[in-house]
Formats: structure tokens, C-alpha cells, sequence
């Protein structure tokens, strides 16, 4: 067992869209958000090391990028490790981060995730998306990875008779809890009929069944739980870290309808929780395409398998629902800068644990989970966390 | 303190040099020769999480570089973390290994380092190795990491009367300790004048003062000590791990004559090691061009500043002499897979502790400590090990 407990006592991030700003100053601005979050405040020099995930799209133009949050965040020599595990690239660095803390050898640690993309030409970042997937078996012969979640939804679809108005259903929701979240790429209500009739990307996906190209950085700071109310009398608990991979290629693998790379994640994250998944009040999911969503309330085993669309289409994953799923409007409509995602999702626990996500608050808000993906399901995390 | 300590049980490389494979081979030839080093064998569901430092050069088409491990590790489900830190991949890859070790999370994990440079156009290769620099102040203006390593050794010349001919010794010791390594690049020897006459660089640095462009990967495969012996008799311990960071330009540190993220994880390291820098049998360094082992020597302790080039003059660094430093020949010689050095270092130190170096074995090599720089001294860690 750890010799010590993870907790967060700070959290903060950027506004999710096409920023104006650069990646130095996109990482300053969420580490300042994060630093000023923390109630009795924390000093720089407290932080022993930062993880950083990002992908790093090619444009730019700046390598070794963990020495560039080093300068930005002020560390003063504490070290910085970047981890790249495609879009679940910040879940690992969280990962990472906790694993510090509970081998007793850090007790402050600063957790980044960073991406700038809407800068990068579209043929580079078609390239840098379409290499987190297979590019022997996948990428080289057409395939998308638009493409591969529609082979996904297909499958889905032919074996639960999932109905194509529970995919739209994941968009309508998310797109309306992402109103009422300020930082939100899209704060725009659409339709069922809106999504339904949205030009096709990968059949049957449309345009407003994809999450967007977002640029956006979030920080989180980590203690150990024994030294939080240092720092605040609120701290958010981590109470499991899971995490799994699977085949790169769809090919590979034992199922179309389920991603074990997450099964594997949640099942680990679970085995040391003191709580089980019917005691969750709210789950932040890796919905970059609205069958991921599904997907992973199924895989998570917040549903049995095909039962995630009839929960869907029942409002019970909608704020206000039995288990509201992406308050902030997930990656559909939050945005999906791709290395910060799985620190954002926390962040997002961070707020609604504490009380303070405002329009938006989950009502009661105990017990949370966040699901961040790499690739089409090559990795996973599963991260638990608790209100103290 | 961690609630467990690492050992290594087994590892294993690639031959370092021009290699003809892809990087997918080259991961399973190291991981397959790190399971077949374990001497009662391991099975490979019995590692339950690994790591993977790699700078990942563009031209491998290949992104999700985790996944591609998982499957030729042929891991089953278990998680996989990339870990990109310039230069200082695999060194960071191993902390993070040794961490979850240490946390009681893991009992059994493979951490591995990889880079295949010899097949990316000149033009991408000057890219990828240049941003692991500052772009802003130092490559866009030209500034070359020869020419950042040049400035350096200038400094030093001028501080501590440095003699050029200390520079071409570490070059011309390297070179020797290759000859011993059937999986060096360069095994051939050199002498000091081959060395003074090489065509020039960086001023005062030559082509022989140079590490070379290399194809490689090292694995290593660590369990907690306490289960350690159901591999092996002999594993090796992990007694103390550091790492520090520094400003990414030259300019803004606060000497041009010791690297201080070095300095940092030494102190580290040390804090928790039962031995000090006077018990060490050998040392595997840094030496990415002829400088940086003199810097290295004088940042670890192990001489005082200005002392390394009386030691590296009088041979105390070379195989027979007082501290052995590079015996398999070090990034000169043997060779700098940028992502796999770290890992390939540790390989080193596990034959080396275990009597099994044959021609270039250390004698009575007990305790050893390998130290990896990322960029120009923007990262670096150490890590201390010993016979059991």
C-alpha cells in the first residue's frame, strides 16, 4: 500500500478555443490560475517537481518543452518531466504525479497539460492526429480517426440497436452544460435534428458528433493529503488511479463496443476505492466523438453493456439527471486541446467537489471519476476522487 | 520514505550504431534481451506497468509510441507511459519507474529507452536535435547544441586554465573503453593529436570531440528488492534517484561552467544513498561532447571545480585507474540514441555490478551512478546503484 495519500489543493486553466497566446504564456496563465486557487495560498518554492502532458504539435517550434514550464512556473530548479501519451497525455502525467506523492518522496507536485493546435497548418495536424492512431494498418490505408470511432458507432449500433438519437443526445447535452461554463470552446445550444442533419465525417458521425480543435492549458497542484489543510480546509481527495492500454490498431483487438484499455483502468482505480461506481455523483468522460461517451459509461460500468443510450436519452447523464456526465461540457464542447484534457477534467472535479462550479454544480457533488483516452482506446486512465 | 526500495532484475540493448531495423524491432530486440537476462526468468504478465523514454524523431511515422511498446513488450493490458524529456528520456523514464516502485503500486515494471536517428533526413534530424534547446535566444540565432557546448568549454578553458589536451582525453578514453564493447558504435581507437586535428565544430570543440548520430534501444526490467530474489541472486539495488532542472538558454544560468540541474539531482540522489561520492567504484556520465564529462566530474563532487581535466590527464577516469568513468565507451563512443542513453547507461551498471562487463568489467565494482543531461543542461538526473 502508498505510505501516503494524493490530494488537490489547487487547480486552474485557460479559456478552451483558438487563443491568441502561445504555449509559454498559455502555461503561465493556467499555473497563475492554479497558485491563486489555493485558499491559504502555497509557495512556488514548495513545489518539489511538475509533470507536464502535452502531445506537442509540431508548430512550435520549441522542444524540451518541460524546461519551458520550469521557467514559466517559476520551480526554481525542481524538476519536470513531460509525458506524452497522445490525447490521454495529461491523465498519465496526473498519473504520474499521484505515484510521486504516494511513494512518500514528494509532497507538493504541480501537474500541467497543455495544447496549442489551432496554429498548426491542417496538414500537420491531421499528421499529428492521425499518428496517435495505428499508421501501418490504420492511418496509411485511409482510415481516420473519425473514421475509426464510426466503424465503433457502426458496430455499437448493429449489436445493442443503439439508436442514432442517443449519439446526437451526447452532443445536445454537452453543448448545454458547456453554456453554462465560461470556459468553454462552444457555448452555443444545438438540436438533436441540428446534429442529425450535420454534414457526415465518418458514417455515422457527423460534424457535431466530433469534438473540435481547441487550443488550452490546466494545472493542477498535488499534495499529500496529510499536508493539505496546510493549504486549504477543502482539499479534493484522489482515492484510486487505474490506468490499461490495448492494440493500437481496432483490428487487434477483442471487441468493437468496448475499449479494455479503459475496463482495465477503471477496474484498478477501483480495487483500492472505499466506495463503489453506484456511489458516484458525477463522472467527467473522454467524449471526442459522442459513441465514446457511450462507450465509456458502458465500459466504466456505470451502465451494462448497450445500456448507455436508453440512460442517455432518459436526461439521466444531463446536470439535473441521476449521474450527470461532462458538467462542463466534455471534449464535445469544452473543447479537446489534446495533451490537456485529462488535467482539465480534473480541474473541472476540483470546482464541482468544492462546490464552487457555480451554474453548473452538480448538487451534493461527493464523489467524482474522470476517463481519459489515447488514441482510439490504445490507452486509458480512470482517476477517482472524493470532497474531504 | 518510500515504502519500498527497486532493484533491477534483468536488461538488455540493441547494438548501438546505423542499425537496418525499424523502431518496432528495435524495442523488441532490447525487451526480449532484458527478459532473457533474468536468470530464473520473469514472466511478461508479471510486469504490470511500463515506461518509455524517447525524443520520438519525426520520421518513424509513428506516433502513440506507448501502444507500439505495449504490443512488443506484448504487455497484455498493462499501461504504458512515454516520457520525453530531450536528451534525458530514459533517465526520467527510469525515476518515473523507480517511483512507482517505490509507492507501492507496482511491484514489477520495464522501463525502456529508444531512438532511431540514422534514417531522418539531415534537415528534420538538425530540427529535432535543435528545439531540444532554446529556440527563442539560442537557435534561431543561430546556435548550434556543438556551438552551446563550445561556449562552455571556452568558459571553462578561461576560468579553470582547462587544458584542450583534457578535452581530447576524455575522447581518447572513451574511444579505448569502446573497443571493449561489442555493442559500441565506434570501436576503434583515436588519438589525442586525431582528436586536437579533427576538423573543428564548435571552437574549441572537433568533430572527435562529438558524440555521434545512433540507432539504439536499452530496457530494463525492476522489481521491489523484496521480490527481487524469486528472479535472481544477484539483482541490482536502486539506492538513491535525483533530478533537477535549469533555465533552457545558456544566458540566463547562473554559470557557464557547471550545469546546476546536475548539481541538484546529485544532492538529491545523495541525501538518501548509505554511501557518499567516495565509495563509488565507477561512474557512467554524460559525455554528449568532450566537455560535458570534465563538467559532469566537477558538478557530481567527484573532483572539484576546474579538477576534472588533472584527473582525465593523469587517467584516473579510464578503465584500471581510480574512478572509472564510461566504461562502455559513453555517448562518444558507445554511442547517444537520444531517448535511449538513460536507459542504455543503467544496462551498463547492471553488467557491470553483476561481474559480467568481461574485457572492460570494473574490478570489484560494488557502487555505481549514472548521470543524463537533457538539452544542454536543462534537465538531468543521477541515480545511484549497488551489488547486492
Amino acid at each position: 500500500m502508498p505510505s501516503e495519500q494524493a490530494a488537490i489543493v489547487g487547480a486552474g486553466q485557460t479559456r478552451f478555443g483558438a487563443l491568441r497566446e502561445g504555449p509559454r504564456a498559455m502555461l503561465r496563465e493556467a499555473v497563475d490560475a492554479a497558485f491563486a486557487s489555493v485558499d491559504r495560498g502555497i509557495d512556488h518554492r514548495e513545489v518539489e517537481e511538475a509533470y507536464l502532458g502535452t502531445l506537442g504539435f509540431n508548430g512550435w517550434q520549441i522542444g524540451n518543452v518541460s524546461a519551458v514550464l520550469a521557467e514559466e512556473a517559476r520551480l526554481e530548479g525542481a524538476p519536470v518531466t513531460r509525458v506524452e501519451n497522445a490525447c490521454a497525455s495529461a491523465g498519465f502525467a496526473l498519473r504520474t504525479g499521484i505515484q510521486a506523492i504516494e511513494s512518500g518522496q514528494r509532497s507538493a507536485v504541480l501537474v500541467v497539460g497543455l495544447e496549442k493546435m489551432t496554429d498548426a497548418p491542417s496538414r500537420r495536424r491531421r499528421y499529428w492526429l492521425g499518428v496517435s492512431g495505428d499508421t501501418e494498418w490504420e492511418r496509411l490505408a485511409g482510415l481516420t480517426f473519425a473514421g475509426v470511432y464510426g466503424l465503433l458507432a457502426s458496430r455499437h449500433m448493429h449489436e445493442f440497436g443503439t439508436p442514432r438519437e442517443a449519439l446526437a443526445e451526447v452532443a445536445v447535452k454537452n453543448h448545454a452544460h458547456a453554456l453554462l461554463n465560461p470556459k468553454a470552446q462552444f457555448r452555443k445550444a444545438i438540436t438533436r435534428e441540428e446534429v442529425l442533419s450535420s454534414p457526415r465525417v465518418a458514417d455515422p458521425l457527423g460534424l457535431l458528433d466530433c469534438c473540435p480543435v481547441t487550443d488550452g492549458a490546466a494545472a493542477l497542484l498535488l499534495t499529500s493529503a496529510s499536508r493539505a489543510r496546510r493549504y486549504t480546509d477543502s482539499p479534493v481527495l484522489i482515492v484510486g488511479s487505474g490506468a490499461g492500454s490495448d492494440s493500437l490498431a481496432v483490428q487487434d483487438r477483442a471487441s468493437l463496443t468496448s475499449l479494455a484499455a479503459t475496463r482495465r483502468a477503471a477496474e484498478e482505480a477501483f480495487r483500492r476505492s472505499p466506495w463503489d461506481r453506484t456511489q458516484l455523483s458525477f463522472a467527467e468522460l473522454h467524449d471526442c466523438f459522442t459513441i465514446a461517451e457511450l462507450l465509456a459509461i458502458e465500459d466504466l460500468g456505470l451502465a451494462p453493456p448497450g445500456g448507455a443510450a436508453a440512460m442517455t436519452l432518459a436526461h439521466e447523464t444531463a446536470l439535473g439527471g441521476r449521474l450527470p456526465v461532462n458538467p462542463d461540457g466534455g471534449l464535445k464542447a469544452k473543447g479537446h486541446p489534446i495533451g490537456a484534457t485529462g488535467a482539465s477534467q480534473a480541474a473541472e472535479v476540483f470546482l464541482q467537489l468544492r462546490g464552487q462550479a457555480e451554474k453548473r454544480q452538480v448538487p451534493a457533488a461527493a464523489r467524482a471519476l474522470t476517463q481519459n483516452v489515447g488514441g482510439s482506446g490504445a490507452s486509458a486512465t480512470v482517476t477517482l476522487f472524493e470532497a474531504s
